[in-house]
């Protein structure tokens, strides 16, 4: 038992995975999917080919690895989890800005969002990843309606109401971080916290 | 000076060179700026690598006069246009996106934004393709911010607060877009419009 597991300790296929899954993200982050090659990851790992694709036989296996298991674990712990435990939804949305503006002018960069980025390369020319992308917007989107106030100026709102509201929240987000890299500056992210937590407040969708 | 023309006609350097750029925007759109490669430019326009190389030396020479004659224009004559010249601010971003929707809903299938798409891939990695796309958010923001009340629940505002407002506008645009490429729907669209229209009349930004 001895010898197996420091055999498996040095062997250690989890902590390769997990060196992979890393390393990729980080190439996906910084130069998007169709720019990062195997052979790139190889590099930057230090894996062979054959130890690269032991664990993932094709790009794709590992981009469908990385979404699932590196960008909705980010997405999950930014913006699902706040949202989910919020005492009110105006200001954990605000706290949320908040802490990825801060990010920005610590970095004096925008990279943007791992999970807007690889969607808006992949989800019209790869529907076998634009699924789980998909998924992880999903996600993100029910938790918000699950927290948006269950009426809107006195008027109760039907589930399709709150989808809709919460859609609007991700579209700003979604959007002020496109601004946000293309400016390579956090304002356009500032001016859009500003206006929809007043927006979520006026229309009663927060307290 | 007949013969001369007779083989600038023959020749036509522009009709080819404005051939060149409409199948390569084509790819961009379709499947983004690295996954174009200059060979394949060459297949789609029946070009030797000597004639295309004559008229862009580099794939970057390419894109960029693919921002400046092909993405610019587009995002003036769909929202820079139609905002510059608008009675109401808020009836005339309602049309555009219905527009928009009503071209997604023919074509059964959402390529995104031009502009955006390009931006998203390649704002961090490439700053020297970043800088004219940056140039067309600014013309489209700017032209915004003109048309925005100069008011704000009857107090005045400065440039700067219209400059954020016109921000908010393009980025719920711009997110709304994200997600209906991802969902390969316009429904994100629909909603960002409602809410939108509802938001400029709320903050007295348009009668």
């Amino acid at each position: 038992m001895k010898v197996t597991a420091a055999r498996k300790r040095k062997n250690d296929p989890e902590g390769v995975r997990s060196r992979i899954l890393d390393a990729t993200a980080r190439l996906f982050q910084a130069q998007g999917y169709h720019a990062t090659g195997m052979r790139r990851v190889m590099q930057v790992t230090g894996l062979s080919s054959g130890a690269l694709h032991h664990h993932f036989a094709t790009k794709d296996a590992l981009a469908l690895a990385v979404i699932k298991e590196r960008v909705a674990p980010v997405v999950r712990e930014t913006w699902v989890d706040p949202v989910r435990t919020a005492g009110s939804l105006g200001t954990t949305v605000q706290v949320v800005f908040s802490e990825i503006v801060r990010g920005i002018e610590q970095r004096k960069a925008v990279a943007g969002c791992p999970l807007n980025n690889l969607a808006m390369e992949l989800s019209f020319s790869n529907p076998q990843l634009r699924e789980p992308l998909r998924a992880i917007f999903q996600e993100w989107q029910t938790t918000l309606a699950a927290r948006i106030g269950a009426t809107h100026g006195g008027v109760p709102m039907d589930r399709a109401q709150r989808m809709e509201a919460a859609s609007f929240v991700i579209s700003v987000y979604s959007g002020a971080m496109n601004l946000a890299k293309t400016a390579q500056s956090a304002l356009p992210l500032r001016a859009a916290a500003r206006h929809l937590k007043e927006w979520l407040l006026e229309q009663g969708f927060s307290p």
